[in-house]
């Protein structure tokens, strides 16, 4: 298998992915998203003018993933701010742009919290002064995401160092966890970058992740724009890869940790979790402490959303025409009933380490989880 | 989740899917095929006047699957001679329709050979009788097939009797293994089948098969034709059924067996043979004793086919408009390599049970396999 990229540092392609920024031009500030919804066909950037504008592009999927979503929300309210629009009526329509996105609306509240409390500062310029502070809330969220994702990353790539040592590491993941998803560079994602930067990534296996394909959009996207060594696969192929020892650890993200250490990510964590402990390779959970919900005891207290049965019997990608009832083409028989769990809970038996930003669980206990979380709430950032 | 179907052997609808049939209208012999490629949306068949109709079909996929093609070259044959065209010409051109598949040239060489003998006859009738020959072949190939379907069907569902007292199985497959790649109901799902029409199966789990979707697709569209309980999954989503108990046993067929009981079968089988010993679920597989290749010591001779990275990193349905450069539309980077085994082995020590024409083996050893193929070469049909 030839490589698509050569595995040396030599590509000198900035690695960056612009997933959102803030600019500041002569006519007025704006919100510049990348079009997640293009990809990987086409890198188009959508520039929002205004709260609405962006309301419309969070909910047409063109930003997505809970960190960023958090950030984008900020970032609305300081766009309403500076252009002088309601900052209520924008803050309440960003939340609901996407209701069920927990990070959404903190994200909204913080930038809207920061806007009231130096607008109740008194004079002239207490409204510029207000939409100063939202953005500063933006920016300030934005940063400490990114920050959190170096810090994972370095904490895993030492990690990957003790577990396996020798690098040249055959990492397999699934799903989409880098920086389209990340105010930095993600979280599994950015330890394999982190990896390839220091030489040490010798190919990263890339789960196609049915049924929404993140990892043959999204991640393959990704890994082509870092100028990693990456091959994509379906993710039925991964036993394979295992049986023939070509994989030397499993990094995935989570949408939920348990206190008790089940973490419940993307279906098709868990099979690979089952693989991995059959042929006896690490498997690695890289999330932010806020990821660790103490109030959720354990796997079994973790309710798995139920999702439409059509991203199974249809196939839809952008640039498919409308044929089934759920907008893709028909792969099945019609009236098929699909099971279609959006994601799985993976034991903590079965977890070699939880890599967050405040350090390594592992191996991963309640006490130690909770020591960590208690860690977190004592840092400044906090 | 509401049953497609109801579990109830209410529906009277024929289960038979005419894959192919030999016909004999006024105009002269055809051979009907049910073109597959058409499936799931519509059943179209295709009739076949002569053998180049039939290359075609088979080059087309439009008949696929090992033993349904044995069937079809011999009928071939027959529709050459009763057709009076040149019978070697079109035997040379049925067997290089495909020319991997081993089951297309020994149908065609069956139906060629009985030709030949009854040729050698003497007499003006000598090529009526020589084509009746060929015919004679044909049908008695497509009638051993259908027995050895019903007698494996028979065999499996004793072993699931012993092996899961009380009926009401849930039984998860793999691919597409019924009455569209047999001469008679298949294989693993002949078994289902036969659950089904017992009352003993509460529910077929039906993964998707990625990268050609054979599951949605074709078994999908068996099930709902046989009238059984079904549900559609993602191979990756099979791990959260186990992990809920929902799994009873899991039948797949294979496409070969090495003599230590190595089983070959579609990529996706091996990760649900590991689940499955994780889970305590027999993992049971079912397919005639040709299957078996003495000639193959173990798992570690048999090679893995490598296919073409289009079939991940594009999706290809009937319905799709060309975009990609395999002919479908492009779901990962232009560029991306995609690792694409065509079938994974799985070890005998996670076979449960292999269950074939002459009976089952179980515990799965070289010694039971070998005996079993002792007495399969001594049976009246050999």
């Amino acid at each position: 298998m030839a490589d698509q990229y050569p595995p040396t540092g030599d590509d000198k392609r900035p690695t960056a992915i612009p997933v959102l920024r803030w600019e500041e031009p002569p006519e007025g500030p704006v919100l510049v998203l990348l079009d997640q919804t293009r990809l990987p066909a086409e890198e188009v950037e959508l520039v929002c003018t205004d709260a609405s504008a962006l309301v419309e592009a969070i909910r047409s999927l063109a930003v997505r993933g809970a960190p960023v979503l958090g950030i984008a929300g900020a970032y609305g309210v300081a766009l309403a701010a500076a252009r002088g629009f309601d900052v209520d009526e924008a803050a309440r329509a960003l939340e609901a742009a996407r209701p069920t996105a927990v990070n959404l609306s903190v994200g909204v509240r913080r930038a809207e919290a920061a806007y009231r409390e130096a607008l109740a500062g008194s004079g002239d310029t207490a409204t510029a002064a207000a939409a100063a502070a939202a953005l500063t809330a933006a920016r300030t969220l934005h940063q400490e995401d990114a920050e959190a994702s170096a810090r994972m990353a370095a904490h895993g790539l030492a990690l990957l160092d003790e577990l396996l040592p020798g690098g040249a590491h055959r990492i397999l993941t699934h799903c989409n966890t880098g920086s389209l998803v990340s105010g930095g560079e993600g979280t599994a994602f950015a330890v394999a970058l982190a990896a390839h930067r220091s030489g040490q990534l010798r190919r990263l296996w890339v789960d196609e992740t049915r049924p929404l394909l993140q990892g043959a959009r999204l991640t393959a996207y990704e890994a082509a724009r870092s100028g990693m060594t990456y091959t994509l696969l379906t993710d039925n192929a991964a036993g394979s890869l295992f049986a023939a020892g070509e994989v030397d650890a499993v990094l995935i993200g989570a949408d939920r940790i348990a206190a008790d250490g089940s973490v419940a990510n993307k279906v098709g964590s868990y099979p690979l979790a089952v693989l991995a402990r059959y042929h006896h390779v690490p498997f690695v959970v890289v999330a932010p402490v806020t990821t660790v919900d103490p109030g959720t005891p354990d796997g079994a207290s973790i309710e798995v959303e139920q999702r439409p049965g059509h991203e199974v019997t249809e196939i839809a990608t952008p640039q498919v025409p409308v044929t089934g009832a759920g907008g893709g083409i028909a792969v099945a028989p019609l009236g098929t009933q699909a099971y279609n769990p959006a994601f799985d809970v993976t034991p903590p038996e079965l977890v070699t380490a939880i890599v967050t930003e405040e350090g390594v669980v592992s191996p991963v206990t309640p006490e130690a989880l909770a020591d960590l979380c208690g860690k977190a709430r004592r840092t400044p950032t906090d």
